[in-house]
């Protein structure tokens, strides 16, 4: 649902500020040039994940390379809450969406995470970095979630902190508790003005392994919750989880 | 998040019962000689919307058909809530995907809308709907939503039924009324043991017009809601509006 007449909106990794002047890489310069065909004068808005959007005008268009400049901040940084996605990576096509979903939805960190049914062995970091910059630029956000390599959940609940606590989606209790009791609604959160650290896990295909189910049972910070009397794949899991948690939490309150 | 171990769940569009026996179409008999390799004596389970979920076992494997034979019900029918899915198609993985993950989140009833700002002047229906079936499969549902043809939601609202609540996703509210405000939990619903009929609306890319946007604020049974700070794709915003109705007054509780 974007924009009809929807401004470009680009992620750039340069400092952000009044009179700053970012020079572009081939890649971009093709993009704002070759393929959007902005000229000189021509109005970009620019994010870098830190220092808000800026309404920046081309001052130099070239085949490759150009110049932008930064006329005035239109929005401040808006953090997310402090909520991290940890997944366990599935299909390619699916693995992209879930980042993508992430993204859209306000996490702040993604975690790939290996399990006991985790099928992959290995993740490309860098192309999924890049689909959260994508999914940044279209849905108006000024952050970008970083992206973590893959990593062991054994290993991460070894030293899980003390002060974050983790959601996970248990199937086994489809037919139990309740989405919303699992998450009670904390208006104090927002008294207080920060959120909590919150984690998401959402398992693979194939669910926890009993050891995982029996070690994230017995972990203080663990809260299960059911998503409901079918049985969702991981992506749809993902968008439904981080909607549970930004309508009870997070920043959709 | 399958069942490791997921025996075959089959969609067929044939009568189950005790003794029934199926008559396979080549193209079944295919998928569960051919490609899964079942051989006579296997299990399958069956449903077909209507009748509940019933092991069957191959009783005839043939290379351009096949029989199976019911044995008993496992599961009864079990009816999502009396919702609707309205939403403007969109490019066609993404139109795919919102019908996927309806039929996933338990929609009643698919229905693609054609409103001011929709490209898609047509959709393959029948494709769509086989996308249904496939994630009921998926799921382990026992119902499959039906996907209705191309719709003007201008003629629709002229006809819009009075018993039947609409939650829109208004983008305009971005910032505004906050995500479970706009549809507290209804704990009336559940007592009374069925759930009041109600759809919800996904816009298009670029949002509703004008036009249509006065005529849903003037809808008494109308309801807008908004998906949090950031600008959602359609897709994602059809999960998570499907997410906060299931959780607040659908068969997530």
């Amino acid at each position: 649902m974007e924009a009809k007449s929807a401004k470009i909106r680009l992620y750039v990794d340069h400092p952000l500020g009044q009179g700053q002047s970012i020079d572009l890489a081939r890649e971009q310069a093709h993009y704002l040039f070759g393929v959007m065909r902005l000229a000189e004068g021509a109005a970009v808005a620019l994010f870098n994940g830190r220092d808000g959007e800026w309404l920046a005008k081309v001052a130099e268009a070239g085949k490759r390379g150009g110049r932008l400049e930064c006329i005035a901040q239109t929005r401040p940084l808006q953090m997310p809450p402090d909520l991290w996605l940890l997944f366990a990576p599935i299909k390619k096509a699916r693995t992209d969406f879930i980042v993508e979903k992430a993204a859209e939805m306000g996490a702040a960190r993604i975690l790939p995470v290996q399990t006991d049914f985790t099928n992959s062995e290995r993740i490309r970091q860098d192309r999924l970095q890049a689909h959260a910059v994508e999914a940044a630029e279209q849905c108006g956000g000024t952050y970008v979630p970083e992206v973590a390599e893959l990593q062991k959940l054994s290993r991460m609940l070894d030293h899980w902190p003390a002060d974050r606590r983790l959601m996970f989606c248990d199937e086994a209790l489809a037919d139990g508790a309740p989405a919303r009791s699992g998450l009670p609604d904390d208006p104090a959160a927002s008294e207080r003005g920060t959120s909590e650290p919150w984690a998401i896990l959402i398992g693979p295909e194939g669910g926890f392994s009993e050891a995982e189910r029996a070690r994230l049972h017995a972990l203080p910070q663990a809260q299960a919750v059911s998503l409901g009397p079918r049985i969702l794949r991981a992506d749809t899991a993902a968008v439904a989880a981080l909607t549970l948690w930004q309508s009870s939490r997070g920043d959709w309150r």
